[in-house]
């Protein structure tokens, strides 16, 4: 089954199977959707509807099974396999990255790494290859990678991802900072840390 | 000038204001809300609302001038001196960070780094000063630090987020990939790396 559903239901859904994920190992079998609401400030009419929208209708009176729930969170946002993810850009950020997805439990694998600096390549980096960035659109190609993080230098970002495009990537997770201009079928995320700090640092009190 | 302004709109005028830094070194000194929209994949009219709201209103016919532009956004949204960020968690995602931020140009200010790991301590790491966690609440009360990144293992994700709250820190920018039960008046902003991979992965066509 896969939904039509709203980024911003997927992405709740996701962290929904997150936090049940840490119950199912505690005694509850159920859990009521107030409580989950409360847990991650959401009114529970918002928990409500993202669960109606994967099926889950009628009376929960004992709240829902958190097995159940988990399964069928499964079922909507899950691909039937792993998917394949790409690195571009093998410096502490990517490095830490790499690291960072190898140590977490996830359906997404990477499986390639790509640097311009030959120093870094032919080598394993967690047990991920890593290649020449030269060799990415053949790589790519022949593993049907279609997802890719980008942690290249600011000034390296706007000629890798296009070539990362040109490869078959359909969606991009951007670390660099910088805006990348994309065709509209491409699904771009942007993780822009200084951005994010000036928004932080507009918002809090003193 | 602190306006009130909502989170997106904040978010929007660091973008444009990073872009804008580019064109500065062009030889054009004005720029067409359109030409700015068109660049970030936004409509015009976002664009003229958005600096509408930082006072530029009336007829801008040769387009809005880059550097007055800069300086409003900066009026804006800059603090007036630079500010204080503290660092929890010196694994390779918090060096990582640390350097990408000593790169940017930017206010934002890393001044300490807290870890558990004693061997960790009492060095610096790109400049910035690395102190045992147990110090953290004395050093960002004198510090007076308000800005916190959270690069600790999930496992001492809520626990940590505790400490920096206690100790005076009223917005967190966190990596950990847990959700953090914050006060209403805490400016929390989480960046889920295996929750953003899922929702690419959902939502791109093969």
């Amino acid at each position: 089954m896969k939904a039509k559903l709203p980024p911003r239901t997927v992405e709740r859904l996701s962290i929904y199977r997150r936090l049940l994920d840490k119950y199912k190992d505690l005694d509850e079998a159920h859990i009521h959707s107030h409580k989950l609401a409360a847990l991650l400030n959401l009114t529970p009419e918002q928990v409500r509807r993202d669960l109606m929208l994967i099926g889950l209708t009628g009376n929960h009176r004992k709240g829902y099974n958190i097995s159940a729930l988990i399964g069928l969170i499964g079922d909507t946002i899950d691909r039937e396999e792993s998917q394949k993810v790409a690195l571009a850009g093998i410096g502490n950020l990517g490095k830490a990255v790499i690291g960072f997805i190898r140590k977490s439990n996830t359906r997404m694998n990477v499986v390639a790494a790509f640097d311009i600096d030959k120093n870094k390549v032919n080598t394993r980096l967690a047990g991920v290859p890593c290649y020449e960035i030269s060799q990415a659109g053949k790589i790519i190609h022949d593993e049907q990678i279609r997802i890719a993080i980008l942690t290249v230098p600011p000034e390296a970002a706007a000629e890798t991802a296009s070539l990362l495009l040109d490869s078959g990537i359909k969606g991009i997770l951007n670390f660099t900072s910088v805006h990348l201009d994309v065709p509209p079928h491409i699904y771009l995320k942007d993780y822009d840390i200084i951005t994010s700090l000036e928004e932080i640092g507009f918002f809090i009190t003193d």
